[in-house]
């Protein structure tokens, strides 16, 4: 949870003067998002959410997030979409951030996803591969496989730290990955972060998706490898192959996945793993004093990578190799 | 800004089930309260705060409080107004924790008050103590002048570490306070926190209170005595005169002080800013670790302090004496 930025009200409602939703009634900040501060606004037309983007979202990025968003809704996908202003922008200004505003949407995330979620998930990625193949913007994945190396400078040293060891698996995880790592596999817009508090249902039925600002240009398939690690593990680190084979058989309904992605799979989930458990670490080892968020345990992700060091074949997670 | 328990879509489901507004769509923490989780609940019949009582808030204070805010939105005062579950309970019980569900209240605290907002300020702190004489609930005030020899001995060994010499005049100051406090002005319910954070404006007008978790029976004049502290001081911690006629002549429109109280104003003022700075003293002293609310800055309290040492009549702050 996060509110970093405050907002006065003077400088609020000079910035809804801009939009056509009628007067500020309310504004609470709210418990979501690590990355960028969030509002509850309630005004005349309704609820919105602000976002006011702090430093970690960089601001050349902004208009791919805010495409990307308005691109989906238009597609039918149900996400924030942003609200333009009178001069027909998406991007403000704010207390001295950069600052967007986006519908409201219903819906809660689950705590703990059960199979049947993990398969709405999997249709409902699936669905952001299809509507984002005719989204024209770029932008490259800088916490793939070419950006871990810059995260293992960040935290090797103090690495044992958390684990004793930790370091050297880390060295020899990131030679390896680097050595097999598949750069032939269909590339398109992923989600990159579809973790499970980033997806909403309602009535038993996936409603929405949130949070694009990890969004960006890669292998499909690695997204639905993030997918299956956030999604398919138990508290007790376990997998969980029924919901595995919930996960992808849900995604292959709408976009079957190619011999190549098949093969490269259990690659992919160990490389998402690494991913994961490398900026934790960093994170876990860089908390800033009066930090107002908890940092996750990088060792979750360990556990999970260990898991995927083992496997040969997709159909560990569940479904024909 | 704080959201220290999470709860589940089932203990969720479950809890509402009890209530007559309809299915849950939406669940979001929010930043408010420091003492409380806090969430923003919206159902098909509307928005609604859902709080969780934690630690802080003894259990057997909770019917006062939730009581107290059903007496005052009777009475024309707006604030948050509990509903009560199909049993007719207006307290239930939710992940662990004893939890109430009150009506949201649209506004804005304003973070830099004005003369205008503190005369609006002075006029509802009037209003809450005459509505309330007919309150038949008692709480006694814990953290008035018989509370402070408590707070002082969990601060004082270290209370140099804040500030040089400050264990002395923490020492030297409640031994005035205990010599000096008066225990014959009229007597009642006070709210005891009135802070901007709990005022809400709309549209240039007052347009509710909230938390009422200090509210408690204490001189009525102390109240506006915290209220002078809380509203009435710029940034650099300089006294607003202006502010504080409108707070005070505000207050008096509606309830006029007695001889009495006007003559203890200067002391109820130091008092309250004693107060103040010790509980943020001792939460300064005792941040746990990993804490998720910043501890506000106790010596903000202390130069309040110091400039109360040296007022000797109420027209120091702005009204005739």
């Amino acid at each position: 949870m996060a509110v970093y930025t405050e907002v006065s009200d003077d400088e609020l409602a000079t910035f809804i003067a801009n939009y056509d939703i009628g007067e500020v009634l309310s504004l609470k900040g709210i418990a979501e998002g690590v990355e960028n501060t969030n509002f509850l606004l309630h005004t005349e037309k309704g609820f919105y959410i602000l976002t006011l983007y702090e430093k970690r979202v960089k601001q050349e990025d902004l208009p791919f997030f805010i495409g990307l968003m308005e691109h989906l809704a238009l597609n039918g996908l149900t996400c924030p979409q942003p609200v333009r202003n009178r001069k027909g922008e998406a991007l403000g200004h704010l207390a001295g951030r950069t600052a967007a505003l986006v519908t409201f949407l219903d819906g809660m995330s689950v705590r703990k996803p059960e199979a049947r979620h993990c398969a709405m998930v999997g249709e409902a990625l699936a669905r952001v591969h299809l509507s984002s193949a005719h989204f024209d913007m770029k932008r490259p994945n800088a916490l793939s496989v070419e950006g871990w190396a810059q995260l293992v400078d960040h935290a090797l040293l103090r690495a044992h730290e958390v684990m004793a060891g930790l370091d050297e698996e880390i060295k020899t995880e990131l030679a390896f990955l680097r050595a097999h790592w598949p750069h032939d596999l269909p590339v398109g817009i992923i989600h990159a972060d579809l973790f499970p508090d980033n997806v909403f249902f309602l009535g038993g039925h996936l409603s929405g998706l949130i949070d694009f600002y990890f969004a960006c240009t890669d292998a499909l398939s690695y997204d639905l490898a993030i997918c299956l690690n956030a999604w398919c593990f138990e508290a007790d680190h376990s997998f969980n192959i029924t919901k595995g084979t919930a996960l992808i058989e849900g995604y292959q309904r709408l976009r079957p996945l190619s011999v190549a992605e098949r093969d490269a799979f259990p690659l992919l989930a160990r490389g998402a793993a690494f991913r994961f458990m490398m900026t934790r670490l960093v994170d876990w080892l860089n908390q800033p004093v009066g930090a107002l968020v908890r940092p996750k345990n990088p060792l979750e992700y360990y556990k999970k990578l260990r898991f995927h060091q083992r496997v040969t074949s997709i159909a560990a997670y569940g479904v024909i190799a």
